[in-house]
């Protein structure tokens, strides 16, 4: 196994390990609401947003054993997030995870409220994180209530709902990507580096590696949507028929070509960090051979 | 007017001035989404819980110009709380504060997203409440977090719709209301506390107070659903019909007991407080009477 490969899986066993640590056991009362929190937070998952907080932690040699908590918080607002993405209302999708979407298994309103249960539970989770300084504690908060709020997660999802069944260009596509996929990417790499002790240019700079890398991400994401299955995707297939892809814009070879200028351009932010650097920029190298 | 009634008018005035400046001007992008918070955050409303805010800084003779933004925050969780209220998959009410529900003005998909924005910027705006030190905001943070989530108005949610259709005993009826509207009252109590530095053992008291004013509180909604319409509550009335009330295990007489009762605890709790405690306990008189 790569030095990489190494890392997110235990990158995964951790953040697993701090989820299950940080959602209430099932019997909790509510039963149901608890029983579902774990449904979507537990569910089989890559957790690559979580390995990038524990990644940029480590990059500015930081304690990471302490922000796998943090990790955990970025993946239940991941979670939370594709809970709402897949209601009828939004793309009424039926399979999540390789599983019954969350509405499908408990209903929608339970799906609703589990999502807001864990987006509570992450901020919580922050707020309660004692190896952190109050001042670093507040500042993750605040920078993940952007990243999720009307300029982050939630802006991008109302952006692509109202372009549903338009024509986007490249332009109005990028807006909804780099915000409902890249603002979390971006506050994954800023809280890992808060939790390292990260001063305003250390942060700067992973905002050029963050947001390059989320936009990547997203676009290998349709590359797989276009060509994936059920099987191999754990979701429903062709779910982007009705929205603009960047697929539909640039077609395979240019959706392709976006990515590797996105990857040097993410990788080249991470100049500054000299040798430590090659986990993240290993890490990019991965997304942009995702689909491939 | 009542030194209360001036009071109450006074904290309406800042706190919709402090929503007015949180929430991002229209025209905002998304601007549907930036309307949607602003149609939800600013409806008219009395903004109790954020009075309740103001008034425990004050108790503490804290400083509530800087805690005017805090009690915002408060209300702008208590709008995204009502939002997924009215959702067709929960009570699927057609009113709000006199107007149509955001479902019904904004879709389905955009009403959650804005739910889901206005959480986030109360946990922004607290983050950046930088009148406050960080340990104080941090806590402020958690013990909203705490009180929206799972084992707060969310939990209390969960069980609400789970018991529709069925026959709720007092148990049951208080613990989804102690969760539902007490959770919030108590953390408007607390944010207001904190604000001023307050200690444990203030947030101890106030604990009693402000669980019992939220049981007290709901127990007034329940006798007003049954005897208002939707001209004066400005919601639609007879909302209630599958759920068990407190109206309907008690009785009209026997509701009110129970408010009196609890205002009566609520406001012996406020004893250690000396004097300054008098626009508190009118606070809790003024609930009792609500609906004589």
């Amino acid at each position: 196994m790569t030095d990489l490969g190494a890392f997110l899986e235990s990158a995964r066993a951790r953040i697993d390990d701090a989820l299950d640590r940080a959602v209430p056991p099932l019997g909790t009362p509510p039963p149901l609401l608890h029983e579902a929190m774990r449904y979507a937070a537990l569910a089989p998952g890559k957790r690559l947003r979580g390995a990038v907080v524990l990644a940029t932690c480590d990059l500015l040699a930081g304690e990471t054993d302490a922000a796998a908590a943090l990790a955990g918080a970025i993946e239940m607002v991941h979670a939370a997030s594709l809970i709402l993405d897949d209601l009828p209302s939004m793309d009424n999708a039926t399979l999540r995870r390789g599983r019954p979407a969350l509405h499908h298994a408990f209903g929608e309103a339970n799906a609703i409220l589990t999502s807001v249960a864990l987006l509570n539970l992450a901020f919580e989770t922050i707020a309660r994180a004692e190896a952190f300084r109050p001042a670093v504690r507040v500042e993750m908060g605040g920078r993940l209530a952007r990243a999720v709020g009307a300029d982050g997660l939630v802006g991008g999802q109302v952006a692509d709902l109202a372009a549903t069944g338009t024509r986007l260009g490249l332009e109005g596509l990028e807006y909804v990507h780099s915000h409902k996929t890249g603002a979390l990417f971006l506050a994954a790499a800023e809280i890992g580096a808060l939790a390292a002790g990260g001063k305003d240019r250390d942060l700067r700079a992973l905002l050029g590696y963050a947001k390059n890398l989320g936009l990547a991400f997203q676009i290998t994401d349709d590359l797989l949507d276009y060509s994936g299955s059920p099987e191999t995707t754990g979701k429903d297939a062709g779910m982007d028929r009705d929205k603009t892809t960047f697929v539909d814009l640039c077609g395979i070879d240019g959706a392709r070509r976006l990515v590797d200028e996105l990857i040097d351009t993410s990788v080249s932010a991470l100049q500054p960090f000299g040798r430590r650097r090659a986990r993240l920029v290993a890490l990019a190298e991965l997304v942009r051979v995702r689909d491939r």
